[in-house]
């Protein structure tokens, strides 16, 4: 870990965890395909049940996310990022829905970690969702993936803003 | 960030992702409830659908854990961890069960990143939700409550083990 002590780690860690935000407006530039490929690795490598990894990726830039901006009331995020990472859950490697959703959510805030990390932003984008056998269609997708997770993604245009969640005491039963 | 460098966080984060393995050994050290907090802040911040945060935690210490082992067929790790996390779907806070699943999946993780930043191990037992009615009773959780994630932790007792994981061409669909 070089000149990082555990403590900074750990506190970075958290710092990260916590400042992460939903970014919804992007600047005009460019995400690397170098850094997409980190930022599937960090998803690659999540926890899930029997190590069934149940997730494909797909990421999709300037010339074809914008097909996907009519699928949703939230057009103009998809519009704006400047790559969105589709992911699917592959079927053909299910054991338990309910579990390999979780994985997949797992797999998502790898993600969504990774993105904050490199000062990159991201939008979680669920309702798009709604209009997922359009999106199956429009991408040609074999039978056995289905949408679950989109991530709208590129360099945040804005500060980051503050966070709203239930406190600790609330959310813990003793 | 002090000393700690952007390159150094974002190598720190991947490192930190692909080196968490699942820990079914444990040193008889105790976790503090300082640290049990300090994981439970992590998984608090996870992003969910409109914010939902559809989550509710339980620990359980030496004197209360041993009552699940005989819930599951993995008991000898719940007897040997240290504390066990148990995570609860809210449905009174639910919007959807799928993209609740998924939030509670990123919440997890982000409680599994924490524990291992700290020196720590955890499973994240599955094959205990068979029996997740029977442990509803056993704790006398609300109705609202359903179990859908167990972490089992401690101080783990081996080094870590080699992970395996598809390879991203495979994963990726261009």
């Amino acid at each position: 870990m070089g000149l990082v002590s555990p403590e900074m780690i750990t506190m970075d860690i958290l710092e990260l965890i916590k400042t992460r935000r939903s970014v919804r407006k992007f600047k005009k530039k460019a995400v690397s395909i170098e850094i997409i490929d980190q930022i599937l690795e960090a998803g690659r490598w999540a926890p899930s049940g029997l190590n069934n990894q149940p997730w494909k990726f797909m990421f999709l830039g300037q010339e074809s996310k914008d097909s996907l901006a009519e699928h949703t009331k939230y057009s103009s995020i998809v519009k704006n990022a400047d790559k969105l990472i589709l992911v699917f859950f592959d079927k053909e490697d299910s054991y338990n829905r309910d579990k390999d959703l979780m994985a997949i959510g797992a797999c998502i805030q790898n993600m969504l970690i990774s993105i904050h990390s490199k000062g990159l932003g991201a939008c979680w984008l669920g309702e798009i969702l709604n209009q997922k056998i359009q999106i199956h269609k429009l991408l040609k997708t074999s039978k056995n993936l289905e949408l679950v997770g989109v991530l709208a993604l590129g360099y945040p245009l804005n500060s980051i803003s503050k966070g709203r969640r239930k406190k600790l005491k609330d959310l813990t039963i003793r």
